[in-house]
């Protein structure tokens, strides 16, 4: 759908980094004038909502710089340039969680920010967790800590901000409505 | 929490915009090593799910130059600078759709992006929408179509990605959650 058109006049390149670029568009607007708007590229991401047997949901804790604090969320990873989403999320799974599984279903995928970035997650599920006999390595600037959930203890980490991010609070929303107690 | 905690070694400011700045920090990893984190600061922002008296959701289509597509959407919009966000949300909702309410409830709060972004969202929900005698002027870039719809329309847009972001996914679900239909 192309309703409100803005087309761009011009684009200037800001930055361009490990992971994200940013860029300002001088646009016209539907009603001729001009503004601008600024457009953070990112390459999109995989996030998983992993159930164990025993009906705990596994999470991770990891330092947030821009929040300057940690936030516990479901695993998720950035897709590598050309990536598959289907293979990214079984591997950002066994890189933070020590589990692979063989049994992925995409559940939804939303743009986190579109008044401002591109980034598209890709939302799964998996109740087949199986253990890796080897630990698979990660990135080597990611320190996480797993935690496995009661509903209850999901509830308490909200109540506390711990749990405070969109894919999180999607995910145990998700479960709630599936019947997770 | 400040498990993992990555303290600042130094910060280079890229850019400073009309809406998002854009930073890159050095930091001191929890093993000593030494990283670089992009981070996009943004001043937050509110959005409504607003239900109106025979049971429909009311939602606003407009272009988003991220994605190079519109988007249909539950009304939001940025907060602010020193905006109370219980404010911020009515001025939204009446600029947006014409309504406005006395009865707005804050239903959660949540990052959209910690990787990489600091925008905090807060989602309210009202069902007791009353029509504006005079319009409100909006963002004069601001471009908005409001559409009302049904569960089943809803589900459509989804499938059809018009709608397509966490903010509404999570509000679908939510109003589902409730009993929606």
């Amino acid at each position: 759908m192309k309703k409100f058109e803005e087309k761009t006049i011009s684009t200037e390149k800001i930055f361009s980094g490990k992971i994200v670029e940013l860029q300002v568009d001088e646009v016209t607007l539907p009603d001729g004038k001009t503004s601008k708007r600024e457009i953070v590229k990112h390459p999109g991401a995989v996030a998983v909502i992993p159930v164990t047997e025993d009906n705990k949901l596994l999470l991770v804790e990891q330092y947030r710089k821009p929040l300057e604090k940690s936030l516990v969320e479901i695993p998720a990873g950035k897709l590598e340039p050309g990536e598959d989403p289907d293979a990214s999320v079984v591997r950002e799974l066994e890189e933070e969680t020590g589990y692979t599984t063989e049994d992925m279903t995409l559940l939804t995928s939303f743009y986190t920010s579109p008044g401002f970035a591109d980034e598209l997650v890709h939302i799964y599920l998996t109740k087949s967790l199986i253990p890796l006999e080897e630990k698979v390595a990660g990135d080597e600037d990611e320190f996480v800590e797993i935690l496995e959930v009661t509903p209850e203890e999901a509830d308490k980490m909200v109540a506390e901000q711990r749990i405070h991010d969109a894919k999180t609070i999607y995910a145990l929303l998700y479960l709630k409505s599936q019947g997770w107690k």
